[in-house]
């Protein structure tokens, strides 16, 4: 696999401070010509599942040979990993804290390295910025190129953390989630894929019915557009999940709902055909 | 014209998501030499025209052969069009909703194009989120080279919905205007522009007087700096147009005014020569 | 001294305008080829110690032969100079307000210029935008290559607005500093270096007990992830200064401690050797 010179970084850092830029600073140190695009600097402090999340979202909208950088790393400075593997023709990059989790179930399973070459790493290493002192380098250097097996032994995926994510359950007629995220707009995402909707929906999205938090039944829409202006919808957004919106408005506010909150989707049984 | 494969990138997704970075994702899988800019993600939700008059701020800073790309779309996945258009030399591509509406009265007028070719387009398309199935691929391949015509077929600029921007008012010796917009320091910017309040003054500002929501007259300054601190101004700011400040302060928040108050400015007769 | 084509962006503008997109337009106009990072547009508006604070941690980090531009500039309009100036195998270019303060002791001095070479700014200069229309222009040309001496008459740095930056004091057995920034996590950054921690500990940091706004003496760690959860410690952060942490919390804000506070390390006798 060649690396195409393209890295997406992904944190928790926030932008009030000098910290994704030094990410970036290391990194051209390492590589004059790299392309750095910011994915999310905005992740909940410490959510690595949300991280996990953003990024299983996004990856595929990146060139072949992307190297992902993802830094949600509460345990810096600990006893906990670092890892650098790739999927299919993408790199990633980050702590081995369950944030790689939605990739280590794949088959063909990702190829796995624990990041050990420590001529790879900034000459001093902090204790509370292995984002900047090692891991921005190493990405830097298998954007650059580097083989991945020269960043440090291959483990397992079975040796690697995992996190359990949250999944919607099938139970008869219904689907039963949870709202996972809440975006700019006040959408509110759940955990149930359009694959599981449509195998619930059979033929036809009319006899299914959302609530959330135990509101009323809401219409599944195919877009914002086909609501009336404030009307609470149910629809598969751009990540591919069922979301619950309100039309031109904001959802987790005027619903007063947020992450967390239980999401079912019922179908109906048929009317009689008359 | 020609491109010059810079991509300015202006929308209302905010920065707590995936949405801008997949944007650019999509963007480098079709051209991974552009080279993009952030111009603005902060607008309201929905707020067309903030987005309108921040483009009509912003696009002769950057180079010839830049495309601006604008997504502030709560239409999408309706009957709403999406455009592609040049205008000197610089091209935009957005939907059809009155965001480009300060170029339509253009001479020459700009070449517009509805977004059609589907070939240019992402495999599958959403319902939600044309910005990165349509809009983003399609500002690509003008940034890398395309024929404005290939995306789709001309449109008259007549066709294209306008949105019709405040504008201030002249009335006898007073010009009245509203506040449009506060900015990251509380300044609050009117739709006053300098041209008109240069009119107005004849050859001397001395006699101007400006009011912002019935406030006790203020002083005309060059800059910031020729206030005392704390003290409340209006300036002909950044943008060119009229701007309330408080000097090492915030404006909107020491005022509790925003968006929508009057402004006025007011030309007082000379005293008699002395 | 050679430009590497890498310009970092700093300022106190925020990301709701276009004033920072602004910045990157008149730059690729100049020099279509510049790579550009965004360090921070965060600052507290005005805050030019925390600005040059920020740089002083951040500027290593690049590569030689960047540009850094530095617009944190209340006094811009007035009388107050506009200096490009390079460190080491640095260049900087902002406002001379004190900015740049930390490296006008260095030695070997700072080879300063005062920018006046109108050639290279904007034709039309606002009074209110030097970043946009002075600074960002001068600062892309030093990146394409012009020699420094071109942006105008050298100054020596004792002519330059200097700013006393903060520093912790050495009391006997005691450091006594405040706290300068919070970051996004909610940490808290003093102004008491590495260097003096580790000249009070001698060989061993088990003697030291930090305090913060008069807290009980808090554990001194190597990294957040040697606390217990919620617990409140001080560890040498990512900046080489001594900060205060809650771990996995924001500390700021259950300690309702922020910027100002006094910070304290004190270094116990030795109990008796047993």
């Amino acid at each position: 696999m060649q690396a195409c010179g393209i890295i997406t970084l992904t944190t928790d850092f926030g932008l009030e401070d000098e910290y994704v830029g030094l990410l970036k600073g290391v990194m051209l140190c390492r590589e004059p010509k790299l392309r750095l695009v910011d994915l999310c600097h905005a992740l909940p402090p410490g959510d690595i599942a949300a991280a996990a999340r953003l990024l299983r979202a996004s990856w595929l909208f990146f060139p072949p040979g992307t190297v992902h950088l993802a830094v949600v790393d509460p345990g810096v400075g600990g006893s906990r990993k670092i890892l650098a593997l790739t999927v299919g023709e993408q790199f990633f990059v980050g702590p081995d804290n369950g944030i790689f989790s939605p990739w280590f179930n794949n088959t063909p399973p990702p190829q796995v390295r624990r990041v050990a070459n420590t001529r790879l790493f900034l000459p001093r290493i902090s204790a509370t910025f292995h984002g900047r002192d090692i891991m921005a380098p190493v990405a830097a250097a298998l954007a650059g190129g580097l083989p991945l097996a020269e960043t440090g032994p291959a483990l397992a995926p079975e040796e690697c953390v995992r996190l359990a994510l949250s999944q919607a359950q099938r139970v008869k007629d219904c689907l039963c989630g949870i709202i996972v995220a809440r975006d700019h707009f006040g959408n509110l995402l759940s955990d149930i894929c359009h694959e599981e909707l449509a195998e619930l929906a059979g033929d036809t999205n009319a006899l299914l019915q959302v609530e959330v938090a135990g509101s009323a039944p809401l219409r599944l829409v195919r877009c914002y557009d086909e609501a009336s202006v404030g009307e609470t919808i149910a629809l598969v957004g751009s990540r591919g999940v069922l979301e619950i919106a309100v039309n031109r408005s904001n959802a987790a506010r005027s619903l007063g709902v947020d992450v967390g909150a239980a999401v079912t989707v019922r179908r109906r049984a048929p009317s009689p055909s008359r």
